[in-house]
């Protein structure tokens, strides 16, 4: 996720030393291992193929090892499948000694597209410095490099800008040393069907190179721990390499700076020091609460969750100053919540959805931590449920509306039933119902797509959770997909909520969960 | 000096490891001196000023520093002089934490036009890879940066392609450590006029910007050991830095890698390894002797001048072989030799001239070490005189010919007054009929230059020799150089002999010797 809304709000921040020199202690070791690429490749336009550009081999390694190259020279060259690490290449002269340095233009691309069209001619809303490009001037050759930044990337195209007459360039070795703190071994996938084992397989790639100093949201964009990213990185942990000290490290990173008044914020920066974002999000900040109970459940580690525990209190505490009186979240226009990339939907009735989950969480720890508070949150859950079903229920549609044009949309359902309100056959219902009669108000991420699945799930539709994960991580799959992305609309695979393809991420944390169903639920 | 020819030819070489090890040994140790710009500036597009481009300062450095800058934002940064050294800077973020990397495009110029024309458009003949330029992607602020290329530069543009809309860059220190090996202490100027003050400032620092780990012939380009350049800066070093040392480095350079049969390269890498390059030209190898013989009188180093005379003295023999019975130097279509970068230009005459100059010094060399050579050599130098004076003097023109076409050039005339052929009568009416009629086929380079005004002082035209240094690098100084160029045509100022002013060196080597004419003469 990433925002391009510019904020000027002097937000007043409070650090909290003790949580952030655990967060430090914690920072974990990156195992390194160097993969060098399988084939040089041609791209061709094919309209069949995911964004119009087919790879095609047509040569070997060896044989481009033995290739000199001038100026104007350009190649793709294929790493096979997805990397997040550091490229290092030899290279040396051939014909008479260098005479002017070699000038290299080196653009690194997770799908061919981004090697295909020219970044010149982006005009998306994020920042184009995500573009993952570098020249280079060659002194001296031979040469071996070591390029300092970290690329996230399956393709390399390498132009040759310009070298002089007299000479040309060979590359000698050429590899990536891919970088992750996915170093524990993760348990074979479960499943016997061939098609969700190639998910799982997907799936679990996309944690792993997610999972760096924090499990970053995307590890081409924006590199950075988001709580919504993290909720989901962390189940799918559970039940692949459980680092569990990793999920406790970014619990003590949002805890170690917060707003003065307490609040989370929706995403930390970890680079040069720890600064928590001016973005904060009602959804994102409630989320530390679920992280936390997971956290929990998964590590057995109560020392941590009882220190933790009123930084997730408080989160709770906040969210309830928005409800109305008769405790329904209030609406606004602002970015104040994130549910999904979706301009015309209305968040409200997803808001009183996710506060009820989480509120319902906080119950649980405060049964452990704070006993007392568990008597009057337990009354006021089901307030909110009452409310729920009073305000935002509409039996004639048998759908949640939402706000005050009443908007029926995926995401209210969704929400509204993983919360458990109404009865579990009044969710099933609804469930049943979304396929019958879809709002046209769909949903856009993969982030929505997997609240849809363990909506399905929790009300027991299996085949149709099943045939769900398959109908759209499965369309990732057979579009060659290494890892799972940040957007996909299997009717507008072009789809991007930044005005551009080229800026998506093609390896998503918040896309990684379908391992986490299959494992899970045994699918 | 840089060529753009393409060569296929296998060379056989030897290497000297004796040679090269004391070259080794020799190698300088470089100051280092870091120096901010003076202020940021614009260009202003104006006929009258150099290259029709004007700098006018519009804030101080204290100004900028304040400065946030977005994405587009431009700006020149002005040191004052010129440079050759590493950029070092230090920025960070204003504004919300920087949620996307910063991209930068630094333009390094020796001249305003280099910063104010675009490289995109450069169509000249050498390797674009010269032009000056770096994009630099920073993940994480504050940053500090220091660029790992050499860099020769007066101007720098700065150029925000890209940051976020939540936040703007700063830059809080910026700087380049310049480096030289000519450390030592330059005694100050002898002159009291004022314009050959200002003409030896120039030519000092000129020379100051090419003393490297050799001499190089321009710092911008390319930044290597040419044997024609060396003999030069050799001279301007007697009086000025004294860095024997750096000249005696260089002429075990060049003899520690000859081509088989003994001949020196025209110029010799030195990074990774020492590698003579396969360029070899006539004029170029002869000046081996002219370097060795002036080193030995300026450094009074006896032990190399003798453990060197054998590569000099095969530099003669192999140059003696190209001469016909009568002892007139063969002409050629090839590129032979050097002389000056003139494509019209018939070399023959000023070959034989160099020729003569050259056995001249190898004469006096031989009446130290080889004394019973130095019998026959003076007899092949009459002879190769009268040679000149038979076959090549017109005396209806009162000029020398050269080629079969019998062309009349500067070049002919400077090269066999300089060579000390015919009377000294002779050769001053030559030196006054050149002003009188002067020949079509000009002087392109100051390099030949250099050789007009030594063949002026050598006939004792001191007035003309000065009139000539003011009207020539005197111009220069009035266009604003801060130090000498390649190239330099007052007449056409725009000239470059590569097809593109921007890829010419503005600090370059063979132009810094009006600072030996004025000290050693006393001018």
């Amino acid at each position: 996720m990433s925002q391009a809304i510019q904020h000027n709000s002097q937000v007043m921040m409070t650090r909290h030393p003790n949580f952030l020199r655990t967060a430090e202690a914690l920072r974990p070791a990156l195992s390194r291992q160097a993969h060098p690429p399988i084939a040089v490749v041609e791209a061709h336009a094919d309209a069949a193929a995911l964004f119009g550009w087919r790879a095609e081999p047509v040569s070997t390694l060896a044989a481009f090892y033995q290739r000199e190259l001038s100026s104007g020279d350009s190649v793709i060259i294929d790493f096979g499948s997805h990397y997040v690490g550091y490229l290092h290449f030899l290279c040396q002269s051939a014909g008479s000694p260098p005479d002017a340095p070699a000038h290299l233009q080196l653009t690194f691309g997770e799908t061919l597209s981004e090697v295909c069209e020219p970044f010149s001619d982006y005009q998306g809303w994020l920042s184009s410095s995500w573009l993952q490009q570098q020249d280079l001037w060659l002194d001296v050759l031979p040469a071996e490099i070591d390029l300092p930044r970290r690329y996230c990337f399956r393709y390399l195209k390498v132009e040759v800008k310009a070298v002089s007459r007299k000479f040309r360039l060979q590359f000698t070795q050429i590899e990536v040393n891919a970088v992750t703190s996915a170093s524990g071994a993760c348990p074979a996938a479960t499943t016997s069907d061939p098609q969700l084992r190639a998910i799982d397989n997907v799936a679990v790639l996309t944690l792993q190179n997610c999972m760096q100093e924090v499990f970053e949201d995307g590890p081409k964009r924006d590199r950075r721990l988001w709580l919504g990213d993290l909720r989901l990185q962390a189940l799918v942990n559970d039940v692949t390499f459980a680092r569990h000290d990793l999920v406790r490290r970014c619990l003590y990173l949002f805890a170690g700076h917060t707003r003065e008044d307490g609040m989370v914020s929706a995403n930390v920066f970890v680079q040069p020091d720890v600064i928590a974002d001016d973005t904060f999000l009602f959804d994102y900040s409630l989320f530390f609460v679920d992280v936390l109970y997971n956290y929990l459940q998964s590590a057995e580690d109560m020392a941590t969750a009882r220190e933790l525990w009123p930084t997730a209190r408080r989160q709770v505490e906040l969210a309830l100053t928005r409800c109305d009186a008769s405790g329904v979240v209030r609406d606004s226009d602002d970015w104040w919540v994130f549910i999904d990339w979706q301009a015309s939907l209305n968040k409200q009735a997803a808001a009183q959805g996710v506060l009820i989950y989480c509120l319902q969480r906080a119950i649980w720890l405060a049964e452990r931590f704070e006993p007392e508070l568990a008597v009057s949150y337990r009354q006021r859950l089901q307030q909110l449920k009452s409310a729920a079903l009073d305000a935002l229920w509409d039996p004639q549609q048998g759908f949640y509306v939402s706000g005050a044009r009443r908007q029926v949309s995926w995401a209210s359902q969704i929400w509204l039933v993983l919360a458990e309100v109404g009865t579990p056959q009044q969710r099933r219902e609804i469930m049943r119902n979304l396929e019958k009669n879809p709002p046209a108000v769909a949903m856009n991420t993969p982030y929505l797509r997997h609240h849809y699945i363990a909506a399905l799930l929790q009300c027991g539709l299996r085949d149709e959770a099943i045939a769900q994960i398959k109908a759209y991580w499965g369309a990732m799959v057979d579009y060659g997909a290494d890892t799972f992305w940040e957007i996909f609309d299997p009717a507008h695979p072009d789809f991007s909520p930044y005005g551009s393809k080229l800026i998506n991420s093609y390896c998503h944390a918040w896309s990684c969960t379908p391992a986490w169903f299959i494992r899970q639920y045994g699918l």
